[in-house]
């Protein structure tokens, strides 16, 4: 059989390092730099000819960064006579750009697919893509992992008593019930609604939520506007303790202060973004996709059904 | 006839709007900003359906950042119906990397015009490309201009006297022989070569020199290191004045530098990539390229031939 090589760009090296170390190899010798004037510089430096290769890369921020490393990553091991071209993408940027909204808007979640599948990837491994729509995209195989299981251990561990999973809007209740199901624990949405343009929305909350836990669920956390909101909410209609959880901790401009000054006790969040220094928090645990990616790549390479690790 | 608009996206916005000037027309309204995790959110603020669109964009430092403007840019334009999308480049990024010179390296110039096609570009107008092969890459038509002409004219006016135009390397003696023929001076040729491996390279200069006026003649100046060499080793060898062009000012790194404490008199360049404020020096000239560019498409639009503008 041919010979499976993981390779890491520039978002995601520790997580790399974890998913080779499981899978029991040793990451793919490469360098990924620049040259004077900004221009990526990619060195593969080990024959790739006949492999399938595993090229992992979050396209968090710098996401055009890092979309571009990927594009010409890619590029290169096609050159190379790669067998296969399988892009572990834990966490895919600009998903929320998936539909006009608006006229004359991009659609850059199909654009992304269709430049990546040019540059020549052959696979897509992911995690709670933001639309699942988004799968649609490609037309070569998407695999979807799941985030819940991974949040939902890590509950279920913790042991909190008399839970209810809460949707911080109508479009996360899927995936609300997916975490209540797990945990045994009743629903409730955040229903938010704007009385009049230009007047403060109005929260009203779905379900009984009163004298009990709270933790609310999303799969993309950016601002942290709506969870802190929606926890003061809760708090206000007789939550007695707000958690929060997400699969994918984007936490741009001022979300590590707002939930620090929040009155959510503990965000927990996975791996597929990396928290640098200016990410972190106490508030905050990071749960890692390591042992569920390996065991997809795993699978896939040696041609077994993923589905079993999408619930 | 179809109607003719003009965008600018972040690289050369003055460029565009002398263009939309000498065109006759409004810069068309749009804003291309970013989201609060550096995402790009493009609106296009007016109808541009079954319109003839120029988008100007050189991809020039932020490199990845303006490529990744330009297609999502291409991909909205494409969605609101527009009837043509030319790609208006006058500095096409990644130009160097044009070939395999290593095992196991990307062809990012041939990517670039993959990705440009693949989100929608019907023509691209660009201007002296690091190599002519980079045309061969696109399916789509692809007008070179040429700048030459540009800074011949300059050079002209200037009236410098008993010149000889010197190329920097063997690869720019076309480009040396084209502006020595329109100043109707003799050429020189830089020939370098390293004795032994890990020895200091020896310039040799191939033509008489000695007692004139030199225009060192590049396309691309980037940390100025063959530039400024190059005018050391003229005066060296009896060059009584060392001037230089060319047509796109990367000066990235040391360049400023490197040129203020050069021998060189004065360096000519065009605007294909705007000069920062970083990147401006008393030694350095700028001459627009919003005439040539703006007849071009004019030319284009009026489905006349443009090759008139090559020489
Ligand atoms: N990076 C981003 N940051 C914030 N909002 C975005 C981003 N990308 C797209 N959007 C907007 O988010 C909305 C879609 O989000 P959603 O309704 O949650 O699917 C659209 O209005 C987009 O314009
Ligand atoms: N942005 C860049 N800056 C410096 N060198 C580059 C860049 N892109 C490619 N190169 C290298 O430049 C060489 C090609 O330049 P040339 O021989 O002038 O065509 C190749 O060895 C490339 O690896």
């Amino acid at each position: 059989d041919s010979s499976l090589k993981v390779f890491t760009l520039n978002s995601n090296p520790r997580l790399a390092e974890e998913i080779a170390a499981n899978i029991g190899v040793e990451l793919g010798k490469s360098s990924v730099t620049k040259f004077s004037d900004g221009e990526i510089q990619i060195n593969i430096e080990e024959s790739i000819r006949g492999c399938d290769v595993y090229v992992v890369q979050s396209t968090c921020e710098p996401g055009n960064q890092h979309i571009m490393e990927l594009l010409i990553m890619i590029d290169a091991l096609k050159r190379a006579s790669a067998k296969s071209i399988n892009i572990v993408m834990p966490y895919y940027g600009y998903a929320r750009q998936d539909r006009k909204a608006r006229a004359r808007e991009p659609i850059t979640a199909k654009l992304i697919a269709d430049l990546l599948q040019t540059a020549g990837a052959t696979r897509v491994i992911t995690l709670d893509l933001h639309a699942p729509q988004i799968q649609g995209f490609f037309d070569i195989p998407v695999d979807q992992l799941v985030g819940v299981p991974i949040l939902s251990s890590y509950w279920s561990k913790k042991g909190l008593e008399d839970i209810v999973v809460v949707s911080p809007d109508h479009g996360g209740v899927t995936r609300a019930r997916q975490l209540a199901d797990r945990l045994k624990a009743p629903i409730a949405i955040i229903d938010k609604r704007r009385p009049k343009p230009n007047v403060a929305e109005v929260m009203n909350i779905v379900g009984k939520i009163e004298g009990k836990t709270a933790i609310l669920i999303d799969d993309i956390i950016d601002t942290a506007g709506t969870i802190t909101l929606g926890a003061n909410a809760l708090i206000e209609n007789g939550a007695t303790g707000v958690y929060a959880c997400c699969t994918h901790p984007v936490l741009s401009g001022p979300a590590i202060e707002r939930i620090e000054n929040s009155t959510i006790k503990e965000l927990v969040v996975t791996n597929s973004i990396p928290l640098h220094e200016e990410k972190q928090s106490d508030k905050i645990t990071q749960l890692s996709v390591a042992p569920l990616i390996s065991e997809a790549i795993i699978r896939v390479h040696e041609r077994q059904s993923v589905s079993i690790l999408f619930d």
